[in-house]
């Protein structure tokens, strides 16, 4: 993980997606379903880069075109962003509460090693 | 936007879903290409909350089940994070470049208020 | 319905896009995971042309846009096509067996008018 | 592909799912834009089965797994049913469309053997 990441100011990014939305009149196309098209638009235009790339290669293909990759990560971010501000969802408890639930769904000595989801795990 | 997003703290959140991966030795099913698609595959849980409601019931529906709609931002999010840590992506550059790039696509005087991809843009 | 539905010919269009991929040795490329991949980006390539509409609004686009609307649902079709060929799929069986369990699962007194899923309604 | 397929008949499937849906009074809930959401939201309950697999994994599983992936893809082609009904759309008509086009974009000289988008064909 970059360095810079240490600096990554969540409140200042969304200051600034939601001033170029407000700049442009846009928060009335901006409800929970359109946002979530939205999202699913944007994650299967990353998709595509990979469509016919088998596993390993899709690895190199990402590095080779991260600047692309990267582009379409932020499409997805942004609409993932204007969802939290929307909603007023406090994105690091979100996340938070997540981890612990996967900890419980999936612990380590059933889980390791495997693909497997947790209703099928033994 | 709550408060507690002021003290979002990326590296610390990237560290505890590494940590997450590590201890089930996961790394090894984590390529772009498979994680794209549970990307879309979570974005689509998300938007099966919505299927059949209309724009407005949308939000209410969100606004009423905060704690599901959470929950599933929170699935997308972690792998997307597990992409850019993988690909070594400085997530705010990434936001930063894509905010100036659609600045120019959208400029405000052609698409305040309207819907249009820049390409329809008059 | 149009009247030349009347005349479909499953096999011979199955034939067609097999003869298709054989030409360009294309078989190997379709494997169970990256046709459903692609089955899935073409129905977000259909999803974008709604992205922003409201749901009043999708149906008079549709309307007016038949043609586009109609290659897309092409490509997706296409995609299934492949997927059902490749796993001697019967698709006659397979939707009458869905229209079974549809009809158990949602009877119509209980669903009727309603946009509930099956283990929503009472 | 199976020898059933010669019986496919379009018409008596459509039918099929317009009485299943005219009993229950669904119609309102089909427009375009909420038939294209659904179509992607099943997409991805088939692209689910595979998100961990390799390749060539996706190939045994979905042998061994016939009836549940059977089951995914109807799910699909009843909502592309309910969108080509609604729009009168002629199915044989939009995928010979399709094909004539794809032989144009692809030609068998460019294409053979790659996995290449037809703008980046040389």
């Amino acid at each position: 993980m970059s360095e810079k990441n240490k600096e990554f100011k969540l409140e200042e990014i969304i200051e600034k997606v939601i001033k170029f939305r407000d700049e442009r009149n846009w928060e009335k196309f901006h409800n929970p379903k359109n946002l979530s098209i939205s999202i699913s638009i944007e994650a299967n235009e990353l998709l595509e880069h990979f469509q016919w790339k088998d596993l390993k290669e899709s690895k190199e293909y990402a590095e080779k075109n991260k600047s692309k990759i990267s582009s379409e990560i932020a499409d997805i971010i942004i609409y993932l962003l204007y969802l939290c501000h929307d909603l007023n969802i406090n994105l690091a408890d979100s996340i938070d509460k997540k981890i612990k639930e996967n900890n419980s769904k999936y612990p380590v000595s059933k889980s390791k090693g495997k693909s497997l989801k947790y209703n099928q795990l033994k």
